[in-house]
């Protein structure tokens, strides 16, 4: 077995602690990362707390991975030693149904394995990305390209996949209006690719002291969402919304914004369920949907986009040390726009 | 003004009674349509008893109206004295936005005039087609085919509509698998005319007894909804599931039916929130959508498409005097599988 070693939590009450544990031993297809950096995703946080149920312990979470090869096997044709790569939310898929052949794999009819807080087909737990190291199948690793500032691409694995493909599925693009529904860690990718496809974009924002940076992410609109007049003027003339809110909040003014076949897609999964006004989806024939990440070829996609239009997220570089504290603001909101923990801080194991 | 009587609800309370009121004076576009039959709808039963909210008292109900031209004004062109026409949910629209020039008449942005339980554009109380007569401008007029039932054609101008047009919008046909929730006065048209178009088609029903009937009417399987084991192995398979159950209900388990980029369309309008569970949407990158009635033009390829292929509803054709029980009859589901009021039953006014 591989020795690893990084941070976990053992329950969902306890602060996450360093924690020494084993990898499988790299098989011939796979690739041994050294982790540089990892990003801190709110559904991280949602897990370590055991906000959707089923918790695995310990978890050492983490799926906003990149780094460097530091061992590829005999079978490995993607890759070689010293390459930039990144893991993303899934490390395995079945491989053989219709959404694994088309590269649809986070709709695998088996299910993905995911990074962490998953097992894998034989049963055992995965340990994700708050970690010094990582042992994944090439399949599931990506080339990261060495133009883009590599702390500020592990964000992409996730949030910039999770709101990447969400917006090409529904055409965010020139003529189109799309509107953007909270500005944290997806919402300010979300911006970013929105405006970078040319679509007239609205930022939604609860709060005021945004409104100046989402203008300088992107947006051609800024519109405070608790100001009632502010979202009736808004009314029924979106052609696709993407909510990246992770709190509870209330769907149907959301709803009201679309036009005629419009969508709202919601990707920051609150805890909690959805009301849905019977009347607010009738209207305009509305569509409220979901989007987990893009497949392996649509993320590959994604990060070549990026690296083509460097476009990469705001982040602020952190010490794993600090790992309470950073959960605490990204549940307050108070982060520009996402945590990347700096592997180098990692005590040794 | 011209005279009418009919039957009208005066409060949420109170049973429909006789009543006698007085419409508009026919202009020139407006026909004037000697009622035969009309349907009654679920929908007749909410808004009488105020289950939506904001009724209009006195209320004369229904909109699924057939008869022949009493009287054409003098700028009348698509009908002359004696025509078969019928009238559905609205009688008029502003006729300038964009969805009313694409003929999306349901969506305009002015907001449709509806059949009843509504004030036109100046304000007077609009009233239905539980009545001897009514007067509409020709735009919002129907030709009904004489090789049909003319009693029941009447249910095709709600029940019919409402159905038809999301199974035409989300490609309901062959290679299509289509699940059909409900085996009532939407129900079973839905039925009949997603095995018209050629879908695989499943009908859902909490009722045992109805299985023999659905097949009858056309569904190539027929799953008890209560039977999770039978639920369960019909999930994630479907491309298009439409939902005609008036009633609240679990929407959670209709959504996990769907299969990769599918579709639930709720019609039956229950008068609760919907209950979503996020993760129910974001796998299959799901969609919960609504649908209103289709527009004039889409409305009339309908009526066509039914006199092409022998389509009809399923009636209880019954005096106006048993309105009471039968509003009981609708709520309970044991209609098969739409009352139409005989008209000629009608007290003198």
């Amino acid at each position: 077995m591989m020795k690893s070693h990084g941070y976990a939590a053992h329950d969902k009450k306890s602060p996450l602690v360093p924690f020494s544990f084993e990898r499988r031993d790299p098989g011939p297809n796979d690739v041994v990362i050294e982790i540089a950096y990892c990003g801190i995703c709110h559904s991280d946080i949602h897990q370590v707390r055991d906000e959707w149920g089923g918790s695995i312990y310990p978890m050492v979470p983490g799926h906003e991975i990149v780094g460097r090869v530091a061992k590829a096997g005999s079978g490995v044709k993607k890759f070689k030693e010293g390459d930039l790569v990144g893991v993303g939310v899934m490390v395995d898929t079945c491989r053989v149904c219709e959404a694994c052949k088309a590269s649809m794999e986070p709709y695998c009819t088996k299910g993905m394995v995911g990074t962490y807080n998953a097992r894998d087909y034989q049963g055992e737990i995965m340990y994700g990305g708050y970690a010094n190291n990582i042992v994944v199948d090439e399949r599931y690793a990506f080339t990261i390209s060495p133009k883009l500032n590599l702390a500020a691409v592990a964000p992409l694995l996730c949030a910039g996949i999770t709101t990447y493909s969400p917006l090409r599925h529904w055409n965010a693009g020139p003529g189109k209006k799309v509107g953007i529904v909270g500005l944290g860690g997806l919402g300010h990718m979300a911006l970013k690719f929105a405006h970078s496809f040319g679509a007239h974009v609205v930022q939604f924002t609860t709060s005021e002291s945004k409104a100046s940076d989402a203008k300088k992410l992107g947006a051609d609109e800024v519109v405070i969402s608790k100001d009632p007049d502010a979202m009736a003027k808004q009314a029924g003339t979106f052609d696709f919304v993407l909510d990246c809110v992770a709190a509870p909040h209330n769907m149907n003014s959301y709803l009201d914004l679309l036009a005629l076949n419009g969508t709202l897609c919601s990707v920051g999964l609150p805890e909690a369920p959805l009301s849905v006004a019977p009347f607010a989806i009738l209207r305009n024939r509305r569509s409220l949907a979901g989007s987990m990440v893009g497949g392996m070829t649509e993320t590959q996609q994604m990060l070549d986009y990026c690296a083509d239009h460097n476009i990469v997220s705001d982040i602020e570089l952190m010490p794993v040390a600090k790992l309470a504290e950073a959960y605490e603001r990204v549940i307050k909101g108070d982060v520009k726009y996402r945590f990347v923990i700096d592997m180098a801080t990692l005590p040794k194991g």
